[in-house]
């Protein structure tokens, strides 16, 4: 007999991407930032280590939300603080769903939607992007609750354009959350959108672009009425001190974050350029990785594994991969590796183990 | 129309206690430590501060894991890691309660178990603790998935044994979750108990007696398949990496914790006494708070609305009030001022601002 709820009990988890504890490996396979935070952040935190930790942080991190409602140029009230984006997304599931309602969202996509529907006992309804990754028309008639459109889009790191995530807002009779994770590396976002629609919840993270993944800061912009219904469903106390201090420090310094991700676009079209150069099929990205399928007679899953054992880590997704975009002399090490595993002996490569 | 989920929009949220974002206030009321956390778990942060944060903490925060283990003598597996003890409560919730489904718990206890019953779309059965705080026979007797006792009690105090605490999982078909947020200024705990029951889940938190309310920090102690199938339930990346960081430095400097505790409880002892000179009805706590009726012609209401205006916060909860255990000092300035409340002049008392 299981304590578990079924649901639980037949899900697998979520499998987060490999985040090896020894040192060593070149990471690409989890789109961290090459580049350390703002100084500004640091100074910071820095400044906040001390005796005040030992008490409860202010419970809705106004710091954060009023940054990020004058970024925006929205009231405060229009804004959600979280542990990560990743907690927006789960309070967006208990705040709106149901269990046995449906979840819709293109695919392929970000992995955890669906896992999120099974804790929630929903059922999940996957749309296919059509070939050129422009919005599915089917998505605007699935009558579900919940609608999830990752924009930029992980791993293809395609985007839908704003005109056209207005028109599906308007279409849809249940919420549209946008997961702007990756958006700091694109040309366009949609947090205006909550401006015009009711039912559009936007949600952002300091993960990718402020490079502050181990901190777990992310937020949503959307409708006072949404954001009001969605607080009484988060943990009371859901954001650390020192993560709430950091957020409010790297909004202060914008223009680091900016010039960073300017930093990461130069590079990403450089690793675009020289995967075309081995004919693999790469897609425009806006994110802070490269989605590529792999051609040739080597499959995907092999040149994963053979970066692997080059201490080089990138994701594998059936016939491609996705690769962040690291510091320039990542990204050459990254494209040695390449060339030597594309040009070794195909089934005796270099520097697997001989084992019994 | 509303877009939430009709339990979410029906419920009112959470309210935790006031949190001033302004200085000057003698704050006794959310169980705060008076006293900084350890200066190693300081060094320790200060350590990571940099570059690092760019990266993705540990999933399962192993570092944190491995200590308790060794502390409990335990498993690592049979640890899981939380934002905070809060998270940890959310994480039973959906692994165990289906939407419709009984919880219960004895009462008064900590309000945070209703209203996440009420997010989880289940029903709660409260069972009132008799005079003398001892377990109610009926919780052994409602049949529900779902058994918490908080342990000390919070608000009153008080400990249920561990023998009695083990007849009552023994008695249970569903979980029994023994919340251990203030165990650390008690006589005994009921870690071993899951040793012995595959069904106790016990919770344990760093922000009371390890000062370390701000970081967002607790953990869970139970049977390896329970463990296993709440990981797949939290978020992936649940704990912030400064939060590990100084969990694990706090566990590997645990005297400095017991002390603080021991200086606590001699506090808790001279605030008890002083609080039953007033003839007041005081519980035994063995908690880092104490809870006590307010008696004579005062209620309690205005015994803590006369302290707030002496910015003095304390909790207030029917006749009775709550009043966390601060420094020597701080309980000093709390006496003093109880003294001048109850011996001003009633309904005009001194410091009330006159106003039209």
């Amino acid at each position: 007999m299981s304590y578990f709820r079924p649901n639980v009990e037949a899900m697998s988890g979520y499998v987060p991407g490999e985040q090896p504890q020894g040192g060593g490996f070149v990471k690409l396979n989890t789109n961290e930032n090459p580049y350390p935070p703002s100084p500004r952040v640091v100074e910071a935190l820095r400044k906040w280590i001390g005796p005040k930790l030992r008490l409860y942080p202010d419970p809705n991190a106004t710091a954060v939300r009023e940054r990020v409602g004058r970024l925006f140029d929205v009231s405060p009230d229009r804004v959600i603080v979280g542990n990560g984006s990743d907690d927006i997304l789960t309070i967006v599931y208990r705040s709106f769903v149901e269990p046995g309602e449906v979840v819709a969202y293109p695919t392929p996509t970000y992995s955890l939607y669906p896992t999120l529907a099974r804790i929630q006992g929903a059922r999940v309804r996957e749309v296919p992007f059509p070939e050129d990754f422009s919005l599915p028309c089917e998505l605007s008639e699935t009558g579900t609750k919940l609608t999830l459109l990752s924009n930029p889009n992980s791993p293809t790191g395609t985007v839908v354009p704003s005109d056209e995530v207005s028109r599906l807002a308007e279409s849809l009779d249940g919420i549209l959350v946008v997961d702007e994770a990756y958006v700091d590396f694109a040309e366009s976002h949609c947090v205006d959108l909550v401006k015009r629609h009711d039912n559009v919840v936007v949600t952002r993270s300091f993960s990718k672009s402020f490079a502050l993944c181990g901190l777990r800061l992310g937020y949503a912009v959307a409708d006072e009425t949404l954001v009001a219904g969605m607080l009484k469903v988060k943990d009371s106390y859901n954001v650390n001190r020192l993560a709430a201090v950091a957020g409010a420090a790297a909004l202060d310094d914008i223009e680091y974050m900016r010039e960073n991700a300017e930093r990461i676009k130069r590079t990403r079209a450089r690793l675009a350029a020289e995967l075309e150069r081995l004919e693999w099929q790469v897609r425009p990205s806006q994110a802070n990785f490269v989605f590529a399928r792999v051609t040739g007679s080597r499959p995907a899953k092999h040149v994963y594994e053979e970066l692997k054992q080059r201490k080089i880590l990138v994701r594998h997704f059936g016939d491609s991969l996705r690769i962040t975009v690291g510091t320039d002399e990542e990204i050459d090490t990254l494209i040695e590796s390449l060339r030597d595993v594309l040009t070794a002996g195909w089934g005796s490569p270099e520097g697997e183990t001989v084992h019994g």
